[in-house]
């Protein structure tokens, strides 16, 4: 019996699986367990397959997937512009050298010294409430400036995402409902500080069929019509959550599959009202999600009502299944080429039963020490991880061409007192 | 109507939350937001009303729930142990003054450099299987030193938590079967470097009745009863999970209760088999849950399909309500006393539409630049905080006689950055 598929940009040589030409059991021995590696060519033909299936279309990467530096470094240098949810992702995205009016800010309740540091860096802003239009108008009429917003509109869309990430149906707390739209389009053009040039929605993540786009594109189309008499119109961005087949065998439309969903009826409805907007895209998970495994090593295999490999990555470290009961597959990185010779669940050292990373596999006899290697681990993965229980956060490294690059070093215990202050009276 | 009791350690003055007689929304603006405030007198009240109720038990503080250097100091100073689940704690908890000899560590899945850094520190160990005792004997022997030890039993008892905290079942990842208990005692007698003292167990937590403690106190009895014919038993650990009221309203057992549920048993047990072993309690949320508030600044308030208050915490400063669908009270620290009038749900400045904190709560009018405190904030909260979306991790502040300490200063964006190492060839 297979254990498993190694999917096509992974390899196995001599019975070791490999990322982006390098040994991932070497990769664990040299930088320690539990350990992201990404490989770079990866990200560069995701990002080149998605963009070249929609040529003329702005590529937003939504930097919340994975905001590591190097990443969003090398997706500025194919040229993406970034979907940053906070401050600190529009700092992160600029030191990464993304240009400032690539940069598209989407938080849903912004402070104000958010919208300031916003209005200084000059990135654009989708803006999600009337309060916070208010704020950001009166900002920046303060500092002289002209911010190019558009409103998140809440089109009430139903993906079959997850519950917790389906962000586009009416009882989520995200954007404007579409019967206000027209009025705060029309309240917005006489603000001062703020200039109306976009309209942007974003339905849910990890979305596996075409027809919520095609639906998307229509209801953003109806109110592309009705503001586009006082609008002047530049860019629709239809957001990202554009799904990958974390169990292999789940089918997912190709790049190209997206397109026809969005592409023909968005070019239409352009011709008919007589507009030329720019479409922007905001993918995040499709980006990165593939590029990267975690590693992690096993410390205890016991054999107790079910068998259990217990690894030194736990939720702390990957809280995707615990949080959302996410699929990874795993590979044991040492026997990747072994056929299955047993059933086991891959646990954390979490003091908690979810924390759980893949229940139920079928894999070769899994023995102390083994390298698990859970994949699909680059979206909504490091930038998630925690110290909970007091565990330091792990290494990044990025693979290329045979080589590996530490790009974030492993946190010690020294990281777990940083900014913690005793007072005096309690010495 | 009333829009929600405030429990009796907080206060209100002028309206105004007040937490160890401090205002709280003077709080906000000196320290910002969000922010963890800490009551030291309640941290030391709840200690020593679970204490009174259990004479002569040995409790052992589960640092996972805050281990917050200063409140274990706290604790240090009550006379506490730990129960540590990760190298990280036992160091932290070292750092906070407790004594070596009162820490047990308590892990499931603990690496070799784990193991060695428990030897070395003079712990003892709770071993969760075969694979880690014979790791452990190993390491010890060959640091010519004994380490004392408990097995970590599975017991199999079905407590009423949330799935994702019951971690007595038989079908969870914790522990030893019982089937197995007598054959691993037996075996660690004879094995150089561990010495079999103690057993111990932990059902799961925010427990909220007491016939569980009974099932457990007497299901470790019968292997206790099993053991002590050739295992000198020190003392035998029922771990934590004694849960507490978030909804004001809900019936939880008192300590007293918890005592009555486990204390006749245990002594009764003991005294049967002819021994007189210690009793360990590992209370974790109990001690600091209602202890903390969390507070935040509302940015917006919109009225979508529903009445939504965003904030500037989500679940990357508090994970609870998104993980566990966990519920806090929420006051208006600034309109502490005035009535409810209308229906809100809080919510967070994260991209997922699980980010919300409280669902449909009677507030009174909810205002941009309002504070929200949430209630109970101080078990599993700062702890399980992450940088997600970019947003760097909050302060904590100690509150005390009507005086407040930092006791952990707020990340700024270059916390971002740390660690993070760009390749040359990528510059
Ligand atoms: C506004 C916005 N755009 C884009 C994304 C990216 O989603 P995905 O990673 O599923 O492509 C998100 C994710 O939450 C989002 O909130
Ligand atoms: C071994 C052990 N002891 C004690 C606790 C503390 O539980 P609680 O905070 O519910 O008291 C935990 C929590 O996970 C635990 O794993």
């Amino acid at each position: 019996m297979k254990a498993y598929e190694i999917p096509g940009h992974l390899e196995v040589k001599g019975n070791h699986l490999t990322i982006g030409g390098v040994d991932a059991v070497s990769l664990a021995e040299t930088y320690g367990t539990p350990l992201y590696v990404t490989n770079e060519d990866r990200l560069r033909d995701n990002y080149r397959r998605f963009s070249a299936a929609f040529p003329g279309v702005s590529i937003f990467f939504a930097a919340k997937s994975n905001n590591n530096l190097v990443v969003q470094r090398i997706f500025a240098q194919e040229g993406a512009g970034a979907d940053a949810f906070s401050d600190g992702e529009i700092y992160l995205a600029r030191m990464a050298g993304i240009p400032a009016e690539k940069i598209l800010f989407t938080g849903n309740s912004k402070t104000d010294a958010e919208l300031q540091y916003a209005i200084d860096s000059g990135v654009m802003v989708s803006v999600d409430s009337r309060d916070e239009l208010l704020a950001l108008s009166k900002l920046a009429k303060k500092a002289k400036k002209e911010v190019k917003i558009a409103f998140r509109v809440n089109p009430d869309v139903s993906a079959d995402a997850h519950p917790k990430l389906a962000t586009g149906l009416k009882v989520s707390k995200f954007g404007i409902p579409t019967k206000d739209i027209v009025s705060i389009y029309k309240e917005a053009k006489k603000l001062p500080g703020v200039n109306p040039v976009g309209i942007h929605c974003h339905i849910g993540s990890q979305i596996l069929e075409t027809a919520p786009y095609t639906e998307a594109t229509n209801k953003m189309m109806d109110l592309v019509e009705q503001i586009s008499g006082f609008i002047d119109l530049e860019w629709v961005d239809l957001g990202g959550g554009f799904g990958i087949p974390y169990q292999k065998g789940t089918k997912v439309p190709t790049p190209k599959d997206w397109a026809k969903a969005i592409l023909p009826t968005f070019k239409a409805r352009c011709k008919k009202i007589g507009i030329s907007p720019e479409l922007h895209l905001e993918p995040g998970r499709y980006m990165v999600a593939d590029s990267t495994v975690l590693l992690m090593r096993v410390n205890t295999v016991k054999k107790a009502y079910k068998n259990f490999v217990g690894t030194d990555a736990g939720f702390n470290t990957l809280i995707r299944p615990a949080m959302y009961d996410s699929y990874h597959e795993a590979v044991i990185a040492n026997k990747a080429g072994s056929p299955a010779k047993g059933e086991y669940t891959v646990v954390g050292p979490i003091c908690e039963s979810g924390d759980i990373l893949a229940t139920d596999r079928q894999l070769p006899v899994v023995e102390k020490d083994d390298i698990v290697a859970l994949l699909d681990a680059g979206a909504y993965g490091f930038c998630m991880s925690s110290q909970y229980v007091g565990r330091p956060r792990c290494a990044e490294v990025l693979v290329h061409n045979g080589k590996a690059d530490l790009i974030r070093k492993r946190e010690t215990f020294d990281d777990l007192l940083q900014n913690q202050i005793m007072p005096g009276r309690l010495l």
